[in-house]
């Protein structure tokens, strides 16, 4: 592994300074956050604001004072690949084709850095290996747990040690929605409405409740944590809106509180994944019955160094931009670092929920 | 930041292969943990344990068996530094010069992984800065935190946010005493005993109990959180020997517990650093209170996306050789990559415990 400076430098001989400069995909709720961050009061050096796409350039921009409108503002994404913008923040909102801009922008020679779960679930193997292949990085820290580093402790901080099961909050809207109408005893409907107005939650947060969100930030963890590739379709999922004041009533009584788990245990010898997201019954005991309002929380279970368990913010603007500053920091440090992406394998048998491993899970 | 393949591969034209050849230094009890797992059934590639150093190592080879003994054992730390390796990994037992052992590795042309808060706290910044003039890595998730990844936390997955204060258990062996204390009603000597037959703890665990340790580990994240540099001895401690089960009893009758907390706080706009550890009364409702046995734990409060809180192993073999296999595998994946240090300043002002900050603090 030896090298010489030259080729751990990462600048090619022209180089144009250790500024990195940063394009933006989407200026909606977290991409504005994200701008104003990088062009405020307390910027992020070495990270550089130059460029922002969105399919309404013209009309956000001109709502826009300085130094933000100041910027360079484009309604074609082809304008944004020319530019000479070094990273490529994807802050879309749904129903825009992420997934093409994040391979166009890869091919482009640009890293990237993505909040989009849907992305990362789907198409994120075949991303990571194409951003080996260009030499580039993709992070997707925002996909998975929001202000939680749980991307980060798992492919990372516990890449010393084999991860048997984790056992998650991955909705942070969900979870805004069951505390609320825990202290408030308010129905799920109000509980739903006052998430709306904290910007936690859509005006249907449908995929929020249903697990389909938390299904495909549970098959990026299984990725990082266990090296299976696994369709988040192919994860169990239960709804959390059959969740009533009574249930969480009930609960209390119990001595714990009713939380949306998402669920994975590999049994490695047998190559049995077993994965679910559910509305479930926590005792009071566990971290994840100290998740309220739009918190992430995961208890990891190593073979070696037994439960890591972390906690933080997992919605709302603030928090997403965090994760992808961070991701963008991470980058513009590691320039010159080939980031290998992972060999995924199926699990031979997936198992859905059941009580039986919930009380294992808990 | 334009790059090509060739300058990114990390690989010189003449580069052996892909393996990452591993020294370790030191033959104790996290070095034979450390040894056993990168030469046991369950392997860590890409990294190859090729060398043991350790004073004694004719006589603790002779008492292992296959394939320990079949490594190259040496008891002079310069034919470690002639050998092979790619990273030295540095399990020294107090007493050892390991700080001087880090700094030939690494002007040898050798990456580093260190387990010694007291080499971070004292010499970090300046060994890190001889890293990346040299073109390697030097990291030390396991001198901080153990298996509890609050360095990578800290200085990667908050990156993004500001850090405004940290409190945190950092010292698992004074939390194993306290803890069984409450659990058992036992004396401290009873617990330290304790202690010690579960491998926690040292016969003498003055520097854990008197806070010693723990305000060596505060000091490298205030580096990492503030990027301050923080002598150790400048840190306010109290010793937690004088705890007793009454204590313990009036703290649980006030709905809580005691714990050895390390508490910093930067204010940044007057440069003040508030940082202590002392034994201090923990409502049962803080992540702090819930941290049982060797266990650490950190609760780190934000500004942009508020509070972020962690749990781990904090002390024992393997929780220590968890944080270090993490390292080696981030260096392994890493080569390329140079790890800028920090710039780190010096805090116009540093205060030590008072009730007041306690009260901001928990």
């Amino acid at each position: 592994m030896a090298l010489n400076s030259f080729q751990t430098s990462g600048n090619s001989p022209g180089d144009r300074d250790a500024r990195c400069h940063v394009g933006l995909l989407g200026f909606g709720t977290v991409g504005a956050v994200l701008a104003r961050r990088l062009t405020g009061a307390d910027p992020v050096p070495p990270l550089v604001l130059t460029h922002i796409y969105d399919r309404r350039a013209r009309d956000k921009r001109a709502r826009e004072s300085a130094p933000l409108n100041n910027l360079t503002w484009v309604e074609h994404f082809d304008d944004l690949l020319a530019s000479d913008t070094d990273v490529i923040v994807e802050a879309l909102s749904a129903g825009e084709p992420a997934v093409d801009y994040v391979r166009a922008a890869l091919l482009a020679g640009k890293s990237v850095v993505t909040a989009s779960r849907q992305v990362m679930a789907h198409h994120g193997p075949a991303l990571l290996t194409l951003a080996e292949r260009q030499g580039r990085q993709l992070r997707y820290e925002a996909a998975a747990g929001g202000a939680m580093p749980i991307v980060r402790a798992l492919g990372d901080g516990l890449a010393g040690d084999r991860v048997l099961k984790i056992d998650a909050i991955l909705n942070g809207t969900t979870n805004a929605v069951l505390t609320r109408m825990e202290s408030d005893g308010c129905t799920m409907e109000e509980a739903i409405a006052d998430a709306c107005a904290r910007g936690y939650a859509e005006a249907d947060p449908s995929i929020d409740l249903d697990g389909t969100d938390a299904a495909a930030k549970l098959s990026i963890l299984c990725a990082l944590a266990f090296g299976l590739r696994v369709r988040p379709d192919a994860i169990d999922t239960r709804s959390s809106k059959g969740v009533s004041i009574d249930d969480l009533r009930r609960a209390r009584l119990r001595g714990g509180v009713i939380r949306q788990v998402a669920h994975a245990a590999f049994a490695r010898p047998k190559g049995v994944l077993t994965a679910w997201v559910a509305p479930i019954f926590v005792p009071d005991a566990s971290p994840l019955a100290r998740a309220y309002g739009p918190q992430n929380a995961a208890v990891v279970t190593c073979q070696h160094a037994g439960e890591m368990s972390m906690a933080g913010q997992g919605a709302g603007g603030d928090a997403i931009a965090v994760a992808m500053i961070a991701d963008l920091r991470a980058i513009a440090r590691d320039r010159a670092a080939i980031v290998p992406a992972p060999v995924l394998v199926e699990p031979h048998e997936i198992n859905g929920f059941s009580e039986q491993t919930f009380a294992e899970a808990v």
